[in-house]
């Protein structure tokens, strides 16, 4: 079967592999789709993250078949796994990135998603990823099934959802908030979906591309803020009788949209930070305590929100053929990894096996 | 009578003016004890958080008296004020350093300390500070009473034991918690004293000064490591199995320590930051979202804490004769700014305004 | 003008009363629309709560114009008013039914709908309720503007609609929370609304009126169990892998929707009780702490619900023309009392005024 | 060897019994100390929670060993053994009365203290408990040392400490909270201890037994209001500025403790309910509800306290010696559970197996 193949930083390689062995307990899937995530792009161009430097080793692996946004098609299981997950012959399935142990303290006590060990599909060679045919899910995987009536590319995209749903509920929104999200590519319009399931006074999109803050209010957001033409901070102090936004989540990864936040919060608010970074971040730590008192909260994966990000894909409310914007055939990855890097064009971009 | 008067950065001088008068509703009090805090030495040095910069307008004030670490007797005061903060003539008293608007959003919901309008004693003409042999609390102001019975220098530490009381409730500290405080000057010691107070599995203080940690284990810390000559995050790791600290209290206002805290934390850990920084901080905020999924929770002042602080005085729990360990009388003023700014010999340095 | 009076228990009367005089910064509104509330019948009916008996005094007053849930439009006011809330002549508001003191602990840090004084409109002479032509809003009340484009029985529910989206934030709801609401009246169906607009995994109703079930269906809901016919407890842990719901939100004020409540929740679970009973409640309280571990949460009034509530009755999402069931003018206002009295034919039951 | 059976309510017997053999990865401990729980009473006098009735099947069995405060000597292990819980031979121990099932949703959480299977030490044939001489701990057990150099009716009271320490965590206690604890036996005292151990504003004890309520002031109270002589809502109100306490942890199991609770809170005050009740509770839930918009927070058994527990005893800041009145030697059972029956001459009762 065909796969694309890491080799290395800048080195990905479509390649002809055996079709993997199915062990008790697994399934095998026919992947339908597999999204191509920014951390995809980072581990392809080095990221220290990945492959290491001076101060860390390398955690990503050469002959790891890269992709951890997967929906596929079940073409053999066994009973035990078919009642592990519910799950039958032929349904439509996704997986959760993280592959737990299941025995550390993490684990334990239910913080799967931030399992010591943290293995994921798509970066060792021990857990081969969706940029091929077929693949394994293994028997610590977390699957669940998904309607088989929408595009493949829509079911992949369960996993950057899930993920902001995570970070959503990170937020604790109420009624009376007004949140700003900033950034809208794949995991910011997510987050806009996520957020107006919530139903808060005001939602504000912030990006510096009019085609996405047009996506962004398509997705649930009230208020689009151009970056790139309009001062923010002042905008949203304006829309909260000068006091501030009551939570602000930040899905844009760069420096800036930090120093951003702290500045557009009022007293009192929540910072949710969900990306990772390329650079350190400067910013004056005093904003958090002395001036503004701030919960600054972390979201790492999606856990316990696989269910409602399914629930969300299938319930048709958000606008997903313009935000899976691009479909392509795993032969055309270094097509799609492009599109991901120059980020312009596209929203999401989808390998599909299938795809001629 | 006497005051310190400022006129601007490293201009603070000596001076006669007269005894101010009380309107209505307010007190008089006799300053028997006023508290140097960093933020005084901040202040005196010219920070731009104080005096401006090309991003900001100044705060302070000229012709202003310094000082809001306050304890005083009440030597005039009207039924009015005995009312309304239950106060007599010739009682010990303390006030807050803050003087809320009570008309903000902040001051209208229970969190006077965010006070959008931010009056400090100590900073601006309108309400002068301690520095002086008599002074006026306002009608706007939190008063408390407190032991004749203990040295006036320790009431007066009233105040940054109660700041140091609300960042712990920040922390929400568990029985099964290892809390790790970063500093051990007057701030990181109350830390210490409030988190012994509620009872952790353990409490790890952290200096480069043998003399501080040695306080610190008077104070309640159950282990204390010298930074300079130990790895203090492989010996925070090696005390919790590997993971790092449930809870990382950081009191020393400088950018290592918030590094250290990061990397000292366990996953899903807690990061209470009550500092005020002179320069950013630079830190990999992937820590936060991706690595750690952490809280950062900022803390400023201490609201609702000062009956908490005077009881923890009063207990006679501390070590208060070594934590208070300079008092000098108002002349000396100078001398009591360089001892805080030397920072090795002395723990927290008083004015004592009887002082002959 | 016409009002209704009340003289004591069953002795409501419409009688002609002078139009009521705005004083300074107060609004003078023409009454468009007042619901009938639940506890308007309770207090009709003589309830001790109301009217006092052997262990507690009576709150309610005779002479006093009942009338909580309004809307009206705004007919005089100065500027003082139209700054305060924001509101110019001929606006249409609706106004929170408690009159709070502004200075009592509650109060003052945030929660209003605490208030110790707990003045309401509708119970006292002090503060007449909005079922007479025209009324006056108080200047310590809290009024909010609504669209005119709809019905003024709409609007009039904001009143219930803010008092059940205050219990649903009790709740705390997540993505994944199975969510059970008992009762499909007024208030029922409106948490089924707010808990709607929370996006839970499941959102279960519960009643005895099968015409109310299907109400809560269009209303969000998306299971409905009749437990006149169906064993309810089983249901939902049929429909939880056996373990039981997350949240439970009790609306319907009837001592045996408690014990179900804690019947059919998993342990660790949150119950969220708003309602007002009649009697005593009789359950084994071990449920509480040594079966299930549960919380139990209380909720009163709409505290900071308002714009949620008048913004999800603005959307359209709501089936508010069969809610408001029956609209009547002033002079029936006794058909109206009767009309909740037996509750089968109705769900909510509004005056209108300016109806001939 | 000796040990008690049950042989069904109010029929427990000395028996000459097999010592038991360890299996792999379990420990032989020599029991040292058996605390006689209000639970085993309840067992004893035949109560429907342990033995049935119309409503619900019997959960206790006959033929069981009870017993589930113990203390004990390591004197067979494995190396599994020593790994798992970091014992040695000869250690001394203590271990949790759940027996965790480890694989159910709670399990699966860090909930294990509410395990659905919810097997225990004392209760089942499976599970004999520590009346006996010697007993083994199953590899499912949680298992803790403690130190030899205190009185073995000391370390078994671990187990009712590290209960109280979860509904003092339940409370989340602040530095500003008045905390009332309901009834001074082993649970109300050990709530006291631990509520004293997170240094709340005031923390009253009731009780109305003069000698438990002395012993409460030893333990930590700051005031003890015998509820026999004096009303102790008014008490309370008094001195809280009319309002009423924070919090209220009801350790009593008697009915009129829950009402007495409800009116002594303030409004969105806490009630920690940890008591297991042998008659329903008749109360007015409108006061969780509308009049006070409470949080009644149930807690069961000790999760994550134990090593807390074990600290505080150890400390040597609890009158244990006090606390633990009464040590008998198996034989005497009998004798144990008749004073804990009358409850007016002990407080701890403990069976020390080695005592002749």
């Amino acid at each position: 079967m065909q796969a694309v193949v890491c080799h290395g930083p800048r080195d990905y390689r479509l390649e002809t592999i055996p079709v993997p062995t199915r062990g008790p307990g697994e399934i095998l899937v026919r992947v339908e789709a597999v999204g191509i995530c920014a951390s995809d792009l980072k581990c392809y161009h080095g990221a220290a993250k990945f492959w290491g430097d001076a101060n860390r080793p390398a955690w990503a692996e050469t002959e790891a078949v890269p992709g951890h946004e997967i929906a596929g098609r079940v073409v053999e299981l066994d009973d035990e796994a078919s009642q592990h997950w519910g799950v039958d012959l032929d349904d439509r399935v996704v997986v959760e990135q993280i592959v737990p142990c299941w025995s550390c303290r993490y684990c334990d006590t239910g913080n799967y998603h931030m399992c010591q060990v943290h293995n994921m599909y798509g970066f060792k060679r021990a857990n081969p990823g969706g940029m091929e045919e077929f693949m394994v899910l293994s028997t610590a995987s977390l699957v669940h099934t998904i309607s088989k009536e929408i595009p493949a590319a829509h079911a992949a995209f369960a996993e950057p959802l899930s993920c902001a749903l995570h970070a959503v509920e990170r937020a604790t929104i109420g009624f009376a908030d007004t949140v700003v999200v900033a950034g809208c590519g794949p995991i910011g319009l997510s987050m806009i979906a996520g957020a107006a399931a919530k139903f808060p006074q005001a939602l504000v999109a912030l990006d510096m591309d009019q085609r996405k803050l047009d996506l962004a209010l398509k997705t649930g957001a009230t208020a689009a803020i151009n970056i790139a033409e309009e001062d923010a901070v002042a905008r949203v102090k304006e829309m909260t009788g000068g006091y501030g936004c009551d939570v602000y989540l930040e899905g844009t990864g760069a420096p800036p949209a930090v120093l951003q936040g702290l500045n557009m919060l009022r007293k009192l608010g929540r910072f949710v930070e969900y990306s990772v970074f390329k650079e350190d971040v400067t910013v004056d730590w005093s904003i958090i305590s002395d001036d503004k008192e701030l919960d600054v909260r972390g979201a790492h994966l999606g856990p316990n929100c696989w269910p409602a990000a399914i629930r969300l894909i299938e319930s048709g409310r958000l606008p997903l053929d313009e935000i899976c914007s691009h479909q392509l055939p795993l032969s055309k990855f270094q097509e799609g990894l492009d599109l991901v890097a120059s980020g312009t064009e596209s929203t999401k971009v989808t390998l599909i096996p299938g795809m001629a």
